[in-house]
């Protein structure tokens, strides 16, 4: 067991060190010396600074301590003593969320999945693998390639995101329109409670008997139970794949066209679009090819046997044409559909280069709102003085605005978060919502109140008290309080916003 | 108002009739006058026997009163007057339930939604329908069909099932393993609590943020929320279709073939399977032209564009030549290929012909053991005393075993089932699951408790209690009470079993 419960240095959201804060972590030390190897539980500032943020840098707080246990029966065991003790556990997959949803909370316990990267089992009858919470994305896929087959949902992070991660937040990725996003591609999660109780949803049967919890707890953002096994459905990987690369000269056309290439039933693997101050940013950093004097590009793919493939391009090269097309090229090899590709795929480090912040931000419209709301947005720019690149799992009707700023500029960073809000108010009001893909974590828990009415949001209340009724577990992310809500509602006519929320328990 | 609050004669399993029941109908009616017009509450046995049961007819209730409101507000003020009343509330559709989700308890209200017929819109762009909670299954195709679109679940009730009555149960059916089950095709929930607040569930974008209730309330057996508007996806007809009809000398044979042509990567539109009994009963009805001296047979659907479908039937009939085919058929034409499906769609029928009665069972179990368990079943025929025909959603792993018995013998009931019960305690041990897609409702309470460990049912219970904390709606149905399953062991080791459950709230 590392005994250093030594110096806990207050970050800039840290809350101060405490006589009883040391009282609580030497007790929990000495709980989890039974539960978890001692090499496993990380404690120091310097062990703990890798772990007071996830990919959502803004928000920062070291935890009280770190453990990172090697099997299911070590998460039980460090799940007990903190509930046991009253400790709030986090728990963390690669650190990658972009929403915070694996940022500490003040005096909470870190639980990382990071040791359990097994896969288990990979069945190709069956077409399933199952493997533990810790392994990466990219992993799956690679572990069935020898079967000609894949793991579907591909999030940019995929090389280094994992499995437990990308089940909490249900993620989605650039072939979801077709393919589904990870709650359309599990078949089954065995979970811990924070009782250490073992829970297991979903089967390999079709249909799960009894209550769809398998559903509820994809996308629950850790709230309900630390996940420990997951069986996901592999597909064969499709033989052909070809890229249509569209050019506009105006957002709202490019915008039509994507509702109107789903509106002729066609479902492409993907459907992405950029606009211009996104194309500008991504061809001085991986010069895909793309036309920088268009103001809007698609990128279109179809994939399935070659006939499929062929009939698809035709189709969507015809509704493009009807759709004041600038240009329009279909990828001739692969080399060439990679290079389209990685474009977009670079759209985020080619933000970070322009900048030395950005909130990616996450919001989902119907796809006929599309143009609207990119001019909604390209007015925003000028009202908070911001620059926003914009990038869109446009099939979806899921953006991904890119808000540039300095966060050590106390008021660029405040006018970034009210920029995201609005944008995400908006796509409210649109008929869409508040989040595609990233989850709610910290950063969207006021636009919650905006999202939900109070009835819907006290049965969200009610069904985190089902799993979690000491509200231990990740308890501050993921749903507002109501008074967190009266507050936002309170503060917002007066434009402000709280930076991180008060620690409300349920 | 209806004022004959008259004699309610009790049917074999109803509470007898009490000066509290008498009191209680009084109140209720008087309550109810603001809510409903009088002509829509319906009292009085005459009345009431329609209600009495769903398409599970072995068990029967007489309700207290059935209200049939004609709008969403109306719903409100029904549930409203319950929950201050405390009178415990069934919903209802098309009452098509086949495991007595839709049975009135003692003292009940059924809640029916057979006035809510309306169609709101249909979006051809956004390949949407949104209709209310009483249009029947088959009717939202319709609707859809100018725009060459239509709504994939089928159950085989599709004629008669409601929309609200499928997303209450998860309806599956025949075309299911490649085009998903009901939760699979609904994009949006709108429904009245049991205190009569209004709740919206997920949303026309891809991804619903916060908490995935959507998933949670379809299949929840209307015990979360009484569905009041509905928004389903819609997708376009497939140009071409072909059946591939087979005939197996062995069960196990054909039970291979079906996880083989799975495990090819091939995802059959539907794939189906008969064993000799329902092949026999099935020919006797309907003359589908079906190999009577078969042990079994499989019913294999290819859909696409051309080319597709003759790709996918060139493979699936390779796969079928290396399994020890007996006869292999491919249909030449529609009217071929609805002949030979209408054999498998009127299995029910075709049970119905050969005695007073028949459970329909409905369990899963991974393909794989297919073989396995009809032959565990053949040997159960003996020690049970009865027959069973036995129908399969094949491809999903989903049987439907029909037990025939005469349900005026006690003692015919009694082993029927028992031999239900025995045939779902087998699919869990092949790692299956206790219901495929008709729902626990009452029948499968008991195997409930065999299914989850108690842990599992203490969430199933918090989460009802979360959206439900009085216990009133349908909230005898589906999650088994500790008590209930606590006897259950005991009983089940005796033989015993619960015809009725006795009344425990929550």
């Amino acid at each position: 067991m590392t005994t250093d419960a030594g110096s806990h240095h207050a970050s800039a959201l840290d809350t101060p060190p405490t006589s009883a804060g040391a009282q609580l972590r030497a007790r929990l030390l000495n709980a989890l010396q039974t539960a978890v190897p001692g090499c496993q539980v990380l404690t120091g500032e310097e062990n703990l600074a890798p772990y007071e943020t996830d990919a959502l840098p803004v928000y920062r707080q070291l935890p009280l301590m770190v453990a990172l246990p090697d099997d299911e029966s070590q998460v039980q065991g460090v799940l007990r003593e903190c509930r046991r003790l009253g400790v709030p556990v986090v728990p963390r997959g690669g650190g990658t969320s972009l929403s915070g949803g694996a940022t500490p909370m003040p005096n909470s316990l870190v639980l990382s999945l990071a040791r359990l990267t097994r896969v288990l089992e990979v069945d190709p009858l069956a077409r399933t693998a199952t493997v533990q919470p810790g392994v990466r994305n990219i992993r799956i896929s690679e572990v069935a390639a020898p079967y000609e087959l894949y793991y579907a949902p591909d999030p940019s992070s995929q090389i280094a995101c994992t499995i437990g991660g990308n089940v909490a937040e249900n993620a989605g990725g650039l072939h979801c329109l077709k393919y589904g996003l990870t709650v359309h591609n599990i078949l089954r999660v065995k979970a811990i409670s924070m009782d250490g109780e073992v829970l297991e949803f979903g089967s390999l049967a079709p249909d799960a008997p009894g209550l769809d919890l398998l559903a509820l707890l994809i996308g629950s953002e850790g709230m309900f139970a630390v996940v420990t096994e997951i069986t996901v459905r592999l597909i064969p990987k499709p033989p052909v794949a070809k890229l249509v690369l569209a050019s506009f000269d105006d957002v709202e056309t490019a915008g039509d066209a994507v509702a109107a290439i789903i509106g002729e039933g066609i479902i492409p693997a993907g459907l992405e679009m950029m606009d211009k101050p996104a194309i500008a940013a991504v061809e001085a950093f991986v010069h895909a090819g793309y036309d920088q004097e268009a103001a809007a590009l698609l990128l279109c793919e179809a994939d399935g046997n070659r006939e499929e493939v062929a009939e698809e391009v035709a189709r969507i090269c015809a509704v493009l044409q009807r759709h004041e097309v600038r240009d329009v090229q279909v990828s001739s090899n692969e080399a060439e559909r990679l290079k389209w590709w990685s474009g977009r795929k670079n759209a985020l480090p080619a933000a970070g280069r322009l900048a030395p912040d950005y909130f990616c931000m996450d919001g989902s419209i119907p796809r006929r709102a599309i143009g609207k709301l990119l001019k909604r947005i390209q007015g925003m720019e000028e009202v908070y003085g911001l620059q926003c690149l914009n990038v869109f799992h446009a099939g979806d009707g899921n953006l991904h605005p890119l808000i540039l700023f300095d966060g050590n500029d106390a008021d660029q960073l405040r006018r970034a978060e009210d920029f995201g809000a609005d944008i995400l108010e908006r796509c409210v009001e649109l008929g869409g919502t508040i989040t595609g893909e990233h989850g709610v974590g910290i950063e969207k828990l006021n636009s919650m109140c905006v999202q939900f009415t109070p009835a819907e949001r006290e049965t969200f209340l009610a069904i985190k008290r089902a799993f979690d009724p000491a509200g231990l577990l990740n308890a501050d992310k993921g749903i507002p309080t109501h008074a967190r809500c009266a507050e936002y509602g309170h503060m917002h006519v007066s434009g402000g916003r709280l930076p991180f929320p008060d620690i409300e328990r349920f």
